[in-house]
């Protein structure tokens, strides 16, 4: 079993690498090699078995066909613009999210090994004129770039698989929270920092009101989903392989209640309550209340409680 | 006022053509000037004003370059590869139908005029594991080439107009029914043929079941939809630019009856009704029972009944 991870230096790329060199199985087979490719040499991680590391341009098909080999059984496409880039540039976002997507598949047509591809699509589809809560059968209607990108995607991967020249299956991600790492400019910064920075005895600022309600997965539980992700068996896909990956809808409030039933009051003293104007706009869009049937009766999981989310922090990523 | 259609050689274009040169006027201007462009030169068609006609090939942007200018207030976009050609050649249904859309949006970003563009989806974009009827809010889930291909075109012309590159609105077209001309070996051609030839004097076969139903416009109807699709003001089309363009949810039986309504009942006697086991699986999937409110209260308006749909037949296009 050979895994290639493209976007393997990020965050959930290299959490997925370090569970599987954990595992050392996939789809019931064992791992003998894992390639991590990303747009820099990404770091390796530790495994029983080989771990190759690549650079690598899903814009670039000459690239992309050095990367993946008809060895390759599975491959996790993790890489893309993010929301804020694809929103600054328009044509970078085109090029990697829609292009690179449409690339890998085109890529995997020509070698007709017909691989597994875990393309990871974002609760960024959601949005504009759609009623809440969107489930399986609402409209995408995405009100950003890269929501449009990803929607995109996840029609290529669909019509890709339905012609049998690969095995697709897309998981939106539910907004990553808590995030390790350090502050950045990003609107949904807040959403883990609010934590981490406390949690790591720092300061942090909410933006939004304490019923502001979004819906967000911990890094530990999206790994694993992505893993199943690979496992489901490919007749149990139905008609649309693309589905939101379970998360949980939470207020902020009830997120820091639960922060604080992990480690007492303290903590939450340490954020501060300033309204950012300039993005309420944007945020007044990212109330989102999902439901993630389809997903959940193939066997993918939410947190159990967002008291978890904060565990899985402190156990896997908390600053020392 | 300049329009520009590009698809102008076929069938809906060629009567739209016709149709605005009638008028004379389009969104309460004047028209001096239309262009008909089509993959090879097409037809041009009467007018009290300038008609020009156009080769164009949207896969190339320097062929749309040539084309579109900077004095082009509303573009048509009807050109595409059609359905059955997009199923047997993937590689020229994404070049066409997925790229030809984007080249032609980012043509408009490019001249920075933001001229207004009718873009035409389709009923294919409807499908897969969705439950009925669909709606406004409903998934598109695709399960032909062409249907994803549309789709995408949906979102990028959402996503152009989002950031105010164009004044884009797209209309998912219904079956088109009585199509003029020659009976075709397309899947859907009996959703015509079987009205067409018996009008004309010669027979057709009907492979599917009376009770069939699928979601029909007559060919005026969907000019006058386009003409009304262009004039609807930006800031009344919302979040979601894409909409169904109304029809009508029929069962063969009611069209047949609506026929001898019109005609007697002696025009339905040339209808054969054999079975074609390799269509099963295709028709299957076009049974479709649509809801188009949002272009309903925009001002498009569906035929009032079959009825009406044969009478156009016999008005407008029966072969002499």
């Amino acid at each position: 079993m050979k895994v290639l991870i493209i976007g393997g230096g990020g965050l959930v790329g290299q959490k997925l690498a370090r569970k599987l060199a954990e595992r050392g199985t996939l789809r019931g087979e064992t791992i003998d090699t894992m390639v991590l490719a990303d747009i820099v040499d990404p770091q390796p991680v530790e495994a029983g078995f080989t771990v190759e590391t690549a650079a690598c341009d899903i814009a670039d098909p000459a690239s992309l066909a050095a990367t993946i080999d008809d060895k390759t059984d599975v491959i996790y496409l993790l890489a893309a613009i993010v929301s804020a880039q694809a929103e600054e540039d328009l044509d970078i976002g085109l090029k990697v999210n829609m292009m690179g997507t449409l690339n890998v598949l085109q890529r995997c047509r020509e070698l007709g090994t017909k691989p597994v591809l875990v393309f990871t699509s974002s609760v960024a589809v959601n949005g504009g004129e759609v009623e809440q809560p969107y489930n399986d059968q609402t409209l995408l209607n995405p009100q950003t770039s890269y929501g449009a990108q990803k929607a995109i995607g996840e029609l290529l991967v669909n019509d890709f698989s339905r012609r049998g020249l690969v095995d697709g299956r897309g998981f939106r991600l539910p907004t990553i929270s808590v995030r390790p790492g350090k502050p950045n400019r990003a609107a949904s910064g807040f959403m883990s920092s609010i934590f981490r920075e406390p949690l790591q005895g720092e300061t942090a600022n909410c933006p939004v009101d304490e019923d502001f309600n979004h819906y967000y997965l911990s890094p530990r539980k999206c790994v694993e989903n992505l893993i199943k992700g690979a496992e489901i068996p490919e007749e149990k896909l139905g008609k649309n392989r693309c589905m939101m990956m379970p998360g949980r809808v939470w207020t902020i409030r009830q997120m820091i209640d639960a922060m604080t039933a992990v480690v007492g009051p303290e903590t939450a003293e340490r954020i501060t309550w300033n309204k950012q104007p300039e993005l309420d706009a944007i945020l007044a869009g990212w109330r989102m209340d999902i439901r993630a049937d389809k997903a959940e009766a193939l066997g993918l999981e939410a947190d159990a409680s967002f008291e978890d989310n904060i565990r899985y922090f402190l156990e896997d990523d908390i600053a020392k």
